[in-house]
Parts: structure tokens; C-alpha cells; sequence
């Protein structure tokens, strides 16, 4: 029988065992530091508290003292960990994964270097493997429109499987896919990290206009609500994660299918991220907009700081010039003590619409 | 004092009214015979039932038999008619706008004529207009996310104007171009008018999916929703869109802009398109819905017609191959007798992710 890890049973590791176990694989699920109740839980009865669902077949979970056990045998080794702990499980599998292994991780996110250079989360953590091992162990990342709970109640979902290794993309794709979930391998690892870590940023622009909303006492006496800002924030997010796309190397097209415009759907849909968004157009810094929203992983706000690092530098490589990308640039105004956002709107589309002129 | 003379005292109609009264025009509101009530109220106190909103200064109400006085010296003509009213608005203004005036259109749809030929609303108005007055006056169109009660309500709201003439375009944006509505006038009508409608018709796919989830009995026991088969219908909707774009000589990047992206975003946050689709998600034939719907103008419909002609036209002429449009394919299916639509998610994307294959 085909054997599975994964590590860390927060929601959306937790979820992939669904479709594993659908495909008929063993799926050892190994609790962090930070999954102890749910790993108790699961152990007890079966029972996933944060996911609120009984696991499928096959289901074994695991403390962290065993992830040797678990990892060793196992064909894939799915990394569950949030953004903040991509160093971690990049040191705990440095030494336990080996060759004929698969590895694929489920965390959104973007590294910028001091010296401007973007790594994608893949990268690092086969960055911490021995020479030997990262020759030998594709490491591949999940991106799309996916919210866990869906995926574990088995509805109808849409996600890519992206690989520098595109052979390794497909064998990892045939082995996840199911009657609900529906994978599209690519080798194009880039523009599906790019797509999905920025989505997960402008969906704080997106939310920013109904907390403009709120803070103005709700819809209006006629109902009034502000989905018109909202889907400007919407088509220039998409515009800009599209532009972005192109000046990093990517491939644009990205931008219109799942890791663009459709995960930025879904995120706008709810969840933290939408959260931090209505906080800030409530009128509240970044600062007390975090400490309402204590304890929570906060993707975004990483993302928007590496979008702070890189765009220097692609101003100064001639990638990018100071009066592109108005979106982000509010973005990062917000996250600055205190500082507030302008709309941008009029700086929006710029040279979109230019056709026929 | 400019003057601005509205025809049509719908949602969208009438709410052009805010930002031409703001810009200090003189605006006269023509109601149809649809809008007898509307005008009434208007005539009596200066309240719009349907807007649920007293009118801004400046604001004339006029009834239909008195349209000659309202378009005479008129300098901006906008037809607020639904796609139903295009033929006879047409009929209307040939006899009375008259070289100086220009023509403002709100009306979302496209025509397909028996020999393949696609035509936007404003050619079919002007194609009634007696050949001297063609020449003369610039007829336009407005498309973008804009809901009619937000705009009403002075919310930020971003739109697009087409003309085939540029400079008429610019001359129109700068009319009616405020502190909270936003216009980016484009030469580039054809690509306006087909993001615009084409997005109308993809509404109904985003919705499919919600009503498939009040037929299961809504979320369920752990509150999983149906966000990530409605997010996986955008991505391929704004995909559709884009590629229609492309082989009927737009520009693509309209999809990802204000009347692609930004447009399915606000029509899919609610509004009679939604609800049919939501009605045919349910298992609902399209005559079910349509009785539920009696008396709602769904331009949708129409829409996905226009587009059950054009592409077997599309596939002679070879710019299109049958197994594309998938999307599209599935919403024509469903406005058969009775039929189905299989939900296509496997034929999404062709070729979007095959880069680093």
C-alpha cells in the first residue's frame, strides 16, 4: 500500500488526507508542536476538532516524537506547516527524508532576500537539504482556490500541483486526484508561488472597502454597500498579480486562472486574511489591527513585506517604475505605523484600456 | 448650463443622474412607458421608488410624450433602456438627436446576426440613425462594476466608456467623471462590450455551484459551503472571457480588468443573474427558472444565445475548436429543454499551466 505523511494537522494538511485516503494510500498525520489537542483527539476516536469531521480510512495519527517513524517508508511527504514555520520543517526533514521520496507543501508564501533575489518556499526548504538528498526528492507546492473544510467535505475543488521538476508535478498530481479534487500539474513553479502569495495580499484591498463600510455605520438607508470598490480592488489586483507575473519571470496567464483571479475569489469569501483587510478600512493601524487579530497567522502581512523589499530592487534593475503597482504600494503604506492608505483609484489600469486610442 | 437628458428611469438610468448633477448639469430624466410610476414620484417629491432615493438638484422628470422637449438642446443623450429596449430606443433617437450631441449607452449584451457577425449595442443604435446624424454623433457605451444603488449612493465606483470614436470617449469620461466615479474612456468598444456581457452569462456558472449546495441542504454538519467549485467557475470564466477576447480580435487584458474580473466580481456578490443561476444549480430546467423569474430581464439568457450562434461560426471559420469553451458550452446546455449541465472542471484550463511542462 502507498504511504503518506503528512506533517502538521492544522486545517489545510489535515484536509489533504481526504483525497489520499479516497486514493486508497495509508495517510500517517503528524501533529506539530502546535497540533497536540488535535492529534490527542485523533488518536482517541477519530475525530478532528479543528477540521470538526471524523478522518477517513487509513487515517494514522502521530506525535511529533514519531515523525521518524512516520516519514520513514512513506512514498509523500506533505508539508502542512504554516509561513512561519518553513524554516522548521525544512530542518525536520533535511535529515529524514531520502531518495524515491516525494515532497509537496501546502504553504503560501514569498521569500525576498536582502539582495532582492525571490525564492519560492519549495526552494527553501530543499535549500536545507544534503546535496545528495535535493538531487533526488522533488519538492513541489499546492496552490488554488481551496478552502480545507470544503476539500475535507469532499466538494468540488480546482487547485494546481506546480514542480520545477514537471514529471514529479505529474506523478504527484495522479496521486491526489479524486472525483472532487481536480489537479493541474505544472512545472511552472514560479508563477504558481507568485500567483497564490499575492492573491493572499490583495485580499486585503479587496476587504479594505467593506471596512470603509462599517466604519460609515453599514449600507446606507437604500442598501447601499460598496461591491463597486470592492471589484475595482478586485480587477486591479488581478491586473497588478498579472503585471507582477511578467516582470519576475512568470507567466501572466497564471493571473486569469486559479492562482489569480479564482483564489482571490475565494479568499475574499472570508477568513483572516479578508479579516485584517476590513480592520484596516475600519480605520484601524496595522499595529491594533494585529492585536485584535492576536495569535492569528497572518500570511499577508509577510507577503506584503517582501513585496516592500522587492520592488526596490526592481526599480532600480528598470523592472518597475514608482508610479506602477498603486495597489501594492497602498498595501504597504498600510502596514507602516500608523499610516494611512489613499485610495488609489485613478492611478488604477493604467495602459489597459489604451487600445483604440 | 450643460444638459444631459436621460431615457429610461430604471436602476442604472437614473442613477447616472448623480454624477451629471454633480458635474452642475442640467439632467432630464424621460421615463419609458415602464417607468410611469417612477416618474410620477419623481414629479411629485423628487423621490425615485426603485432607487428608494430623493433625486440630486437639477434633476427634471419628463414623460415619455414629452421626450422631443427633453432631447432638444440636450448636449449628452443616455440610454438607460435594458437589452430588450435596444431596437426601439434606437427608433426613438433616430428622428431626434440631431450633429453636436452625443449618445451614452448603459445597455449590457450582444448581438449575433444570422451570419455570424457580431454587433455591440451602440452600432445597432446608430445603424438606425439616418446617415448624416451617423456621421455626427458618437454613440458609447459605459461597462464596469457598478451596481446602480452604490453609484446613487455616491460609493466609489470604477467604469469603463467605448467609443469607436476615441476622442468622443474622453469627452463623455470627462462629463461625468467625479470624486467617487471613476472613468477610463477607451477606443476599444468591441473588447468593452464583450467583457461586459460575456460576464454576465459567466455569472450564472459562479452561481451554479450555490444553488448545487441548497439542494444538498446547504453547508454541512462541519459548514462546508461550495466557495472553491464557485472560485474554480471564475477562473475559468475570466479565462473564457480572455480567449474570446482573442479570437474575436480584443484584447485579452480586458478579462482581468474591470469588465472581466472586476465586473463577475460585483454581479456574482448577488442580483437576478446570480439567482438563475443558483435556480438552475438547484436542478431546475431553464423553463422553471425563467416562470420563478416572470417579468425579470435576464440579459444572461440572451447572452449565452448570442453565444450558442457564434460559436458553431467561430468553429467553421476554425478560431475556435469544439472542445474549447467548456464553460460556455455547460451554460448552453443548460438553457436547452430540460437539459443538464455535467459540470466540465476537467476540460478547465487547457493549456493555462503547461508552461515548464
Amino acid at each position: 500500500m502507498a504511504v503518506a505523511t503528512i506533517v502538521g494537522a492544522g486545517l489545510m494538511g489535515s484536509a489533504m488526507a481526504w483525497p489520499l485516503s479516497d486514493n486508497g494510500f495509508e495517510v500517517r498525520l503528524v501533529g506539530t508542536h502546535l497540533d497536540e489537542a488535535a492529534i490527542e483527539s485523533c488518536t482517541r476516536n477519530g475525530f478532528h476538532p479543528r477540521l470538526k469531521r471524523t478522518l477517513p480510512p487509513r487515517v494514522r495519527p502521530f506525535r511529533f516524537r514519531d515523525i521518524d517513524q512516520a516519514v520513514t517508508g512513506s512514498d509523500i511527504v506533505v508539508s502542512g506547516v504554516n509561513s512561519s514555520g518553513v524554516h522548521w520543517i525544512a530542518e525536520q526533514l533535511a535529515d529524514r527524508v531520502r531518495p524515491g521520496q516525494k515532497v509537496i507543501s501546502v504553504t503560501k508564501g514569498l521569500h525576498v532576500d536582502d539582495d532582492g533575489t525571490l525564492r519560492t518556499f519549495p526552494e527553501l526548504i530543499a535549500a536545507g537539504f544534503p546535496p545528495a538528498v535535493r538531487a533526488a526528492v522533488p519538492v513541489a507546492a499546492i496552490g488554488g482556490p481551496c478552502i480545507a473544510g470544503e476539500l475535507a467535505g469532499r466538494r468540488q475543488s480546482c487547485v494546481v500541483f506546480g514542480c520545477t521538476d514537471a514529471a514529479a508535478a505529474r506523478d504527484l498530481a495522479r496521486s491526489f486526484a479524486t472525483s472532487y479534487y481536480h489537479v493541474w500539474p505544472t512545472g511552472d513553479l514560479l508563477s504558481l508561488e507568485i500567483g497564490v502569495a499575492l492573491k493572499n495580499a490583495y485580499v486585503v484591498a479587496v476587504a479594505y472597502g467593506y471596512g470603509m463600510l462599517e466604519k460609515q455605520g453599514g449600507p446606507d438607508e437604500a442598501g447601499a454597500s460598496m461591491h463597486n470598490l470592492a471589484s475595482a480592488m478586485f480587477a486591479q489586483a488581478t491586473c497588478e498579480i498579472g503585471a507582477l507575473l511578467a516582470r519576475l519571470g512568470g507567466t501572466p496567464a497564471f493571473a486569469t486562472a486559479l492562482p489569480g483571479a479564482g483564489d482571490l475569489y475565494v479568499t475574499s469569501m472570508g477568513g483572516r486574511t479578508a479579516r485584517l483587510g476590513r480592520l484596516l478600512g475600519e480605520g484601524k493601524s496595522y499595529a491594533e489591527a494585529r492585536a485584535i487579530m492576536q495569535g492569528e497567522t497572518l500570511e499577508a502581512v509577510e507577503i506584503i513585506r517582501a513585496m516592500a523589499r522587492l520592488l526596490p530592487h526592481l526599480e532600480r534593475k528598470g523592472t518597475a517604475r514608482p508610479d506602477e503597482f498603486p495597489l501594492m504600494r497602498m498595501l504597504i503604506a498600510l502596514m507602516g505605523e500608523g499610516a494611512r492608505g489613499e485610495l488609489p483609484l485613478d492611478a488604477f489600469f493604467k495602459g489597459v484600456f489604451s487600445a483604440g486610442a
